[in-house]
């Protein structure tokens, strides 16, 4: 609770007067990231932009949910630590999000855009190193969390596409306004 | 414990015999499987083998240790349950690891195989993706673990590369026999 509490600025005390316990607020940190990415991946769907534009800006925008809100590093990992009825519905709204991100990748292989290939393992390969990035940022650290966000989006996009080695890149302003 | 024990196929109390308690398997596990990627690396660095190559082959041993072996996924994600001496041996270990990563990445920049970058960032990246499948990997999932290392491993590498969007992937046969 201390840690959580220093990370958005609160005693323990005053964590303690808004949320029952740790789970309340694993649980409600889930939620919160959960329903923010699926608003921006719904945005990111009716922008004018070609599937590696969208995971670009998609991959960025989880890398900042993740790193930069509220929702502490530990609430992302903690995760099974939730009572079965909420990790249930933590879990829904998890596929309908990992199933967002895989409808992206699945389009770019239909447009020749992306290689062909497994699409939910190449979905598990861009989430898992998206989310091991709570495992390794310090803020202290070398990078702040717009450098990992354009970084990683950069690699792993990268990673999966067909042909060229460049894409222009879109820009979340207009999203996320 | 119970979970661990299923893992290697021994029961609780029999693994009690072996260890203390739970610390002391976390920290064996961590142990040994740094121990043998380690090893592995080595023997990689002796293959007549381009980066690309030997990057694979190291993706490829790491996700095996991480998904086949006795040291159960549970043992991979609690790290920092460990005690702080053990905590920092482990660290250290996994450092020299992380380093030898970079050290290919960085080998396959320099001579241009893999496009110029950040590679520490590249590393975290890569090792990121290959961690998370302990997090979503099912023995009775739709893939075995053969499948998930040789995936992920052509996903990874093919995301670091300059040019061409193929490599002639090497065998570890004769790097673990």
């Amino acid at each position: 609770m201390e840690e959580i509490g220093r990370g958005v600025g609160m005693t323990k005390g005053n964590l303690y007067y808004y949320f029952k316990n740790k789970q309340e607020i694993l649980y409600y940190a889930q939620r919160r990231s959960l329903e923010r990415l699926l608003k921006v991946s719904e945005r990111i769907e009716r922008l004018k932009a070609d599937p590696a534009q969208r995971l670009h800006l998609l991959a960025e925008a989880h890398v900042r949910c993740l790193l930069g809100e509220m929702h502490a590093a530990a609430a992302h990992i903690e995760f099974h630590a939730l009572p079965r009825t909420q990790l249930r519905r933590v879990i829904s709204q998890r596929d309908r999000y990992e199933r967002r991100v895989r409808g992206m990748i699945e389009e770019g292989m239909r447009h020749g855009l992306f290689v062909r290939g497994d699409s939910k393992l190449s979905t598990f390969a861009v989430l898992g190193a998206l989310n091991w990035a709570v495992r390794w940022y310090r803020p202290d650290g070398p990078w702040g969390v717009e450098d990992i966000a354009k970084g990683l989006a950069r690699i792993l996009v990268r990673g999966l596409l067909a042909r060229s080695r460049t894409y222009r890149e879109a820009s979340l302003g207009k999203v996320m306004a």
